[in-house]
C-alpha cells in the first residue's frame, strides 16, 4: 500500500498535516535526537502556549511518533522523545526548515520583489 | 544571516508555516516541475475549495515561490509554476510526504498501537 497525500481521504494526508501543522513541525524539530521535559520543550519553541504544546504532544503521541514517559516520581518527572519513525519524519522536516533558515536573505528578497510586482 | 524557526519572530518561521500549511504543502507538491492552470491544480489536490486554492496561491506568490502568468487571452488563460526557490522547497516537502506515503502501513500500525497504549 502506497499513500497519496493529494487524495482526499488518504490517511497519509492527515499524518502530513499533523507533522507540518503550525506547532507539530517545530515540536519534531525541537525533539530531534533529544529527550526533553515539557518545560524544556516549551523554552526551546519560543511563543508556544502550554495548552498548544500539550495538545501537539498528544497528537504526535497518538500517531506513534513520540513517547511520553512518566517516571512515577514525586515531584512528577515526565519526558518526551521521538520514536524511530518520529526521528525519520523529524529529519525530513528539519531538512525543509534548515534550507529555509540558510536561504533566508534570498527568500526575503524574493518576497519583497514579489510585493513590488503584484503591488501588494 | 541564518534563520531560526524556533525563535518567535524569525521570518523563517513564517515561511515554514506558509509552505507547510494545510494546503500550502500540497500546492507545492502538485506544482513540482509542472506549469498548471487553476482548474488543473484543483483537480490534482482533491478536496481543496476554489477559495482556499486562490488564497494559498496568493500567499505563495507573495513569498516569491510561484509565478502566476496571465497570458492576456480571451477567454482568459492563467497558469502557475514554481520559481527556482519554490522548486527547492517543494523538493523538500515532497521528500517528507514521500516518506510518509511509502511508510503508511507502518505508520498506521504505530498509530493503532499508540491508541491501545494510551487508551484513546
Amino acid at each position: 500500500m502506497q499513500g497519496d497525500v493529494l487524495a482526499r481521504d488518504c490517511p497519509s494526508r492527515q499524518i502530513l498535516q499533523h507533522v507540518s501543522s503550525r506547532w507539530g513541525g517545530l515540536v519534531l524539530i525541537a525533539l530531534r535526537g533529544s529527550t526533553l521535559r515539557f518545560a524544556e520543550l516549551r523554552r526551546r519553541i519560543q511563543g508556544i502556549s502550554e495548552r498548544m504544546l500539550a495538545q501537539t504532544l498528544q497528537v504526535l503521541e497518538a500517531d506513534g511518533l513520540l513517547i511520553r514517559t512518566d517516571h512515577g516520581e514525586v515531584p512528577p518527572r515526565v519526558d518526551y522523545r521521538l520514536t524511530p519513525a518520529g526521528e525519520e519524519i523529524s529529519a525530513r522536516v528539519f531538512a525543509l526548515s534548515d534550507w529555509i533558515e540558510s536561504h533566508l536573505p534570498e527568500l526575503m528578497a524574493l518576497s519583497s520583489d514579489a510585493a513590488g510586482r503584484t503591488g501588494r
